[in-house]
């Protein structure tokens, strides 16, 4: 992986083999990142994805198999329990050109990722949610 | 909902139930945003999508029933007959990991919603555009 | 295409028969552009679309013919060979509300297209990555 930063934001380059919210991660960690949104697109191996069952409070998991174009990368870097934690989405195509996508466990790079993060001003901290079964996002100010 | 002001943008999780474009407009109008582009992921229920038949001039609709992961919200906030308007395409993946998607019309937030909406310095007007059949963006800088 | 520049980016909406890849590219050299990041949604026909095969090092290519919605563009603009050059990632719905997609050769806008183009402070220039066989992003730190 290599990076440019620029302003409140960096322009990273993800190389062959690179596993990409691991990347995310120890970059946020390297760097004292706690807050971020995050942009990419390129090319993927072996993408681990799963869907939350709220019945099940679980996340149901799948390996696919093989190399797909990472059609889109969409997430956020968030502090949960005191580490930079990355949460991301993708959908990946296949040589049909069919989609799939959900949430991402982890995926290596092939031929390239090009990615953006964006930096928030203070840390989101992460916190467990008994009612939905996962570590959500603690902010305070509502609408109402 | 619930979200943190940063600079021109906010952060917002959304909770169980929450609908998403009638969230982000109601945010956009206590706020007085009139312009601004929005990012997305979570999980959803019961999305209507919809696609745009140009030779009918109208929006061909479906109501997905069941649950889903929302694997990528992009849209804007401009301004609508007056009123703040959220025009947002999703994509959305079942538990089989197949991808729908389309113009999002409604869809509630199951486990949660995290999005940012970054917001433009002056608002965006759509106007009827009558050989389309739609209100679109009134820019007025070309490079012609 | 009509524009409204913002600061450190510019609003776009491009009509009907605009190529999306090609309008980015006429507007990034037009206004100097060589590092920025897009985003955006809206409708469009006849996407070529392609998957790159790291063993053939190759595009594999596939023009849909007729209309679909564009549920997300990703991609950024950077220097090759001098020029601006437009990388996007898309997927796009048919009428039934399935999700193609894959690395965007071009596609004409239908209904419209509204995208965002964030500039960078300096450009990014792609150099032939022998291994690969495709022009990656020249960016020189890493955290090693």
């Amino acid at each position: 992986m290599k990076y440019r930063l620029d302003k409140s934001r960096v322009f990273m380059t993800f190389a062959k083999g690179d596993s990409i919210n691991k990347t995310f991660e120890t970059f946020a960690e390297v760097k004292g990142v706690g807050c971020a949104w995050l942009n990419g697109i390129g090319a993927l191996e072996n993408p681990e994805i799963g869907y939350y069952s709220l019945e099940d409070k679980t996340y149901h998991r799948k390996l696919f198999k093989g190399e797909y174009e990472l059609t889109s990368l969409i997430g956020n870097i968030t502090m949960k329990e005191g580490k930079p934690f990355s949460h991301t989405h993708i959908t990946f195509s296949d040589t049909e050109y069919r989609v799939f996508g959900g949430h991402l466990f982890d995926a290596d790079i092939t031929a390239a990722g090009e990615f953006i993060m964006q930096f928030g001003s203070e840390n989101i901290t992460r916190e467990m949610n008994p009612g939905i079964g996962l570590p959500l996002w603690c902010l305070e100010e509502s609408l109402g």
